[in-house]
């Protein structure tokens, strides 16, 4: 630890900048390697503690074309949003260092002392430990992440305060307004306590550093980026107890009850409106996926679902292979990405259970990454069902027979002909280790707030006719007793 | 032309579907050839004209992987934002077909009816031809781009008016609040014929689908895209009368003034902190963008730049070769997507300007590609400048003896090893090439809301300063005559 009499030579500084920008390229060097890892770097702290001028002095010291800054004045954290929506396209991808100066906790921070919804004791510790979750997911996936406080005194923030043209100063930030950012009241000393106080709740495992001596301010945070660049890859964590589940039953001989159409043609059109209606007016935002293998009417099913709704009511994601820039992110980025927007109804056509599922049946990943993927997705859609989005999956299960019926089918109908690829009769060859993979990820990711449903499904009609009023019941379920 | 007569059968349905994705999986297969191409859909019209409908029906007929659909209520067009701002993410990709349910053109309709800003008639019309000009530039960089627009009488408007509850079908819509969209005033026949004659202001070159008959309308909007679809890629426009330029005299021997160090010192300081504050309180945004052959001081300049500013003042962006999933999409796609966000100050260290500048030199282009460039970065540019933000542009000129002193300089010294590549070097062998690419777009693409500045930067001391002087006088003379 440095004391603060001591004095920064020009050397160690020019020896810092060196070793930084040595340690910024071996970074960029792991891109496409196995050893592929990026940086996020997390900055809050008191007014005036120092932050922006130790981010300057770290972009003069580093190669500034490899050190991506991203810095807004503080979102809003309400119990209908996700606290990651705003920060996707800032998660740093492999190779990359990005530094949020402006960040959840900050959010949280903001919203606890100026937002509009009273958050509690309880609500905070939640949201926190939402962050630590995701933060331990981001390093599970190669994105180390650090967490820089910049500490200062209330005498000597009320000092620095007083050498300021606030009005002025703040004239040019984007949205400001003073009822939204009463920067005056940093002089009042309840305030400041305050912030002490909330900060102390989550600032545990940030590293401080104390604003006092500007210099040495400057020279300890470049220092701890510089510790976090040059840290070894960590450990993975420890893979779950892992064990082969049974293949379940309705995996291996789907039930074949059967509907006449006539009957179904009278269910359906009543279920089809009366389930528009229900997800129009249900104030949560439905997230619904459908998994199962190939050709077992996940497309057929989802047309059913959206028959009565508007365009503008839902989206439907049709999920397949990650692009390049997707791969050198956390697999589950580019499903926070496209759950971005808050938009009421998204329909999965595949989803992150690709992980367990193909990914896991190809050996695109190791054993470890897809036996994690069990608790990563589970804290994914917990963290989905707590901000007011319900959760409803599918597996759909048809038998192998039934399976090449419609292969064959698709091969003789003009319209359906393209559905077919060489890479579904592949597929089918794996077919015991899908339904492998398909018992297992029932077993570890049916949980209380997003269980399982599987649908027998050789017959289309019973299958529909279920998809629908199961999608209803869960409506209804938890509509009766909300949070 | 179909008459409303006629009656549409199964077979012709079948027949349409089958073909609508037959000329999808087309599509979908130039992706990454030489005939790579996307389409975009805007879809407008007058309300219970069947839009919604015909998107449904549109959806059920096609591969529905193969569909995206972008809804939304319409967005503010005002004078301080780009209208296209809202929709670079769901600009097509090649291979992809992309359907804008509330797009530009609706933005601009709703903003004239119900907007904030009044929207001149001047002002309508430069819109229009903005958006003409984007459109262009998407055909020209293939992506087809085709418009339709649902009319419907106002008889039979108010005849579906009334079979609504209206209350209830708009609960949903996000951000939905009757004084922003005044449903009920539909049944007014002023608003009515408000709309349509604000419309016909841009649908002349729309093709116009009559929504009184449901089946008519569903079968001709389906026919439509097909037949979009299925349009041979067009031709590219004429290449421009281009002209070798002579090479620009301060390219090829820039002045030789020389600043004292002492005399340097003084001058940066002073004008680091004028121009720190003209920038901050700009209402404008300012886009800032350098290009030069390596080593003549980018990065140097940027630094002297940014130096009062706070972080979370600006954004630089450090422009290298674009990802794969940019080279999908139109090449000032990229950029579009990095100025979405609206913010105050950005900074580019190279820019679009690699169209005609390394893509020429290498031959990644076309001739016909980059001489039409110099059009499309025009454009571009005169969008941005319509739209408060000033585009200062500079050409840092070093001769090719000086960059060989700091190439060598840079293999000598730690901190700047890593700035030099064997690309580097590859690039200087082209030395002529490149001076006579920089004299053309000079000459191409120095126009008055525009201008490019070329430093004489073999000092660069006096570089920086003339730099920054110069950017001061941008700031304040358009500061005087605001438009």
């Amino acid at each position: 630890m440095m004391t603060k009499r001591q004095q920064i030579t020009k050397k160690q500084t020019e020896q810092l900048s060196l070793d930084l920008i040595e340690a910024q390229y071996a970074l960029k060097n792991t891109r496409g390697t196995d050893q592929a890892r990026g940086l996020l770097i997390l900055v809050g702290g008191i007014e005036f503690a120092g932050k922006s001028e130790a981010i300057k002095q770290l972009r003069e010291w580093v190669d500034p074309r490899h050190l991506y800054v991203k810095a807004d004045i503080p979102n809003q954290i309400t119990s209908k949003k996700l606290f990651w929506q705003p920060y996707v396209p800032f998660i740093p991808a492999h190779g990359q260092m990005m530094l949020l100066f402006g960040n959840w906790y900050t959010d949280l921070l903001a919203s606890s002392l100026y937002g509009e919804e009273q958050i509690s004791e309880q609500d905070f510790a939640e949201y926190i430990e939402q962050m630590h979750h995701f933060e331990q997911y981001l390093q599970a996936n190669d994105i180390d992440v650090i967490k820089i406080w910049f500490d200062l005194s209330l005498a000597t923030t009320q000092k620095r305060l007083e050498r300021l043209d606030l009005a002025k100063a703040l004239q040019r930030v984007p949205n400001f307004s003073w009822a939204k950012f009463p920067v005056s009241n940093w002089r009042n000393k309840k305030l400041y306590n305050d912030i002490q106080s909330i900060r102390k709740r989550f600032t545990s495992d940030w590293i401080i550093i104390d604003g006092e001596d500007e210099k040495l301010r400057n020279y300890q945070f470049a220092q701890e980026i510089l510790a976090a660049l040059k840290k070894p890859p960590q450990l993975k964590p420890q893979k779950i107890a892992y064990q082969a589940q049974d293949i379940h039953p309705q995996l291996n001989a789907p039930a074949s009850t059967y509907l006449e159409k006539k009957a179904y043609k009278q269910q359906l059109k009543k279920l089809e409106k009366q389930l528009a209606e229900a997800m129009r007016y249900d104030p949560r935002n439905i997230v619904l996926l459908f998994e199962g293998m190939d050709a077992a009417g996940k497309g057929g099913a989802i047309k059913r679902i959206i028959k009565y709704l508007d365009p503008r009511e839902y989206q439907i994601h049709s999920i397949s292979a990650p692009e390049r820039h997707e791969r050198q992110r956390p697999y589950l980025w580019r499903f926070w990405d496209k759950l971005r927007d808050d938009s009421a109804i998204n329909i999965f056509d595949r989803s992150w259970y690709g992980r367990v599922l193909v990914e896991r049946v190809e050996h695109l990943i190791s054993d470890q990454d897809w036996q994690r993927a069990y608790h990563e997705i589970n804290r994914f859609e917990h963290n989905l069902s707590q901000h007011s989005a319900i959760v409803i999956k599918f597996w759909l299960s048809i038998s192998k027979d039934e399976q090449l019926k419609r292969f064959e089918n698709r091969l003789n109908t003009p319209q359906k002909y393209f559905k077919i690829t060489d890479e579904d009769w592949r597929n089918r060859e794996k077919w015991d280790q899908y339904l492998q993979a398909a018992s297992d990820m029932l077993h570890y990711t049916s949980t209380e707030h997003a269980p399982w449903h599987v649908i027998a499904s050789n017959d289309k009609y019973t299958a529909r006719i279920q998809i629908l009023q199961t999608i209803l019941e869960r409506l209804n379920a938890e509509g009766e007793c909300p949070k």
